[in-house]
């Protein structure tokens, strides 16, 4: 199970009645932070997500809309009695971004571990039990978006162990995959475990053009994340020009994808009131919804 | 006249019911903003400030929750279309703070000039007709106290100039103070101008503990703001701790300097409500007062 807190929904620049985009992603009260505009860590005091337990911290670029708020909540996860390191993971530029917050925070109690993601290399990060996989998009300054993936375990056939008559306490090794040597015979897991089962899937994509690759990436996701910075294609020479989506651009990638559920987000600060414009996701795509900031959404596995 | 807007009025870090201490100056259009945390852009934007005609930034130190903001905000100044070179004062650091945030923003459309105050050395700035001076303060990092002058016109006398028969398309130019050559008569500026008339004074005080050198330096402020970072004496031991303030020592500051009002800012983020110890200056200080994120302030010249 995945809890995500939407801590913002806004693009371009701080605004008085939106947050920057921003996502806080929870896994056993792991967490991983994604984009950090100026303004996110007050998002984070109002949903009272706690500042230390944040793990990893992904950055999909180096605009200041998705970065520049990292400065002050370094310090501030650092007075929360931060010992441990924490991971930044970002697109070119994430690096040299990171050295010069570092020259105006010299003194954290915690190790920034960087990791810089190569185009035209595959990258796959795992955080616990999570895999978190990334792509270059098409924006005006090297930019990814970041799939995750939970797998599910397969279903333990306590009827098959039964019948094997393997005691319960060697069950959860069995579970976990580790063969058992009961009295001389070898339990192979494959005997008491049910089929494949997918796992959770969910993608969050922004500051991008609608690409071919971008499908293949998102593909099957439970749900998308997807920047709906114009509300129309109306602006869709605004669209082009800056490399962002329109509302139904986002909503075809959500299709083409095979998405079941696309909320909008990094809404233009020229974009009162988002839902106002939402049938033209609609129309394209009927599972789509207007982010909302701190919104809470749980992510469960589909299948029984 | 000089008008005042208190852009925020908390201390420490980004909170969502208070916005980080800072003030904007505007006389005659020209502005003068004077600290920035994380945030001050948005406060700007909900007081409809605008952002071009900032000429001028003041930092009062390089903490966070005085500086912050200006990375976003120096970007945003550029996108509005701003070529003119900025000018940023500030201790010991702000250069070095600046040059890190150039490294974040590397394209801007204007100069920026920074000027960084020396300690042991007297510090006067001309903006316009404000004459603004610095004072070294008592931190736990370099912070400076600002106070700011604009001096007032002497009286032009023009029953004096009528008596002269000065012809009226010389007053201007006379009581700019300049001498008149009148078909061979040398009029001197001091035979049509009243007494010397005291200007408008105003002091920002802000992160220091209370000191003698405070006093000689606000002496006779029509209006002192002062940090009042923790609400009773009973915190005293965390303002010593801290290098800040009670209301009380602000009010005592305030009866000290001969000051006219104080407004208390820079409150802590365990204050909940400051004006529930207004009392505790107000005891000390009648004209103190809390103030208020968003409340403006005009100051005007006392005398006729």
């Amino acid at each position: 199970m995945l809890d995500l807190t939407l801590l913002g929904t806004g693009g371009g620049m701080p605004m008085p009645n939106r947050f920057l985009a921003s996502l806080l992603i929870n896994y056993k009260g792991n967490k991983i932070l994604l984009d950090c505009g100026e303004g996110t860590q007050v998002s984070m005091r109002i949903c009272s997500t706690g500042f230390k337990s944040v793990d990893l911290i992904l950055i999909t670029h180096t605009h200041g809309d998705h970065l520049n708020g990292l400065l002050g909540l370094l310090s501030t996860i650092g007075n929360s009695d931060r010992v441990d390191p924490l991971t930044i993971i970002g697109p070119t530029g994430i690096v040299d971004a990171i050295n010069g917050f570092k020259i105006l925070v010299p003194y954290l109690p915690y190790d920034i571990n960087v990791i810089e993601i190569k185009e035209n290399e595959d990258f796959i990060y795992k955080f616990k039990e999570v895999e978190i996989c990334a792509l270059y998009v098409s924006h005006s300054s090297p930019c990814v978006a970041y799939s995750f993936y939970l797998p599910r375990r397969r279903k333990f056939l306590r009827e098959k162990a039964e019948e094997l008559n393997i005691p319960t306490k060697y069950w959860k090794s069995l579970h976990q995959g580790n063969p058992l040597n009961l009295n001389g015979n070898v339990i192979n897991p494959e005997m008491v475990l049910g089929e494949n089962r997918g796992g959770i899937k969910f993608s969050y994509v922004t500051d991008t053009r609608p690409l071919n690759s971008i499908k293949d990436f998102i593909l099957n996701s439970q749900l998308l994340f997807c920047e709906g910075t114009y509300e129309s294609l109306d602006k869709l020479d605004k669209a082009l020009k800056n490399f962002h989506m329109t509302f139904e651009e986002a909503a075809t990638l959500a299709l083409k994808g095979n998405c079941e559920e696309l909320i909008l987000t990094h809404f233009s600060p020229s974009i009162l009131n988002p839902g106002d414009y939402i049938n033209n996701a609609q129309n394209i795509f009927s599972n789509s919804y207007i982010g909302k900031d701190h919104q809470s959404i749980m992510l469960s596995f589909n299948e029984k």
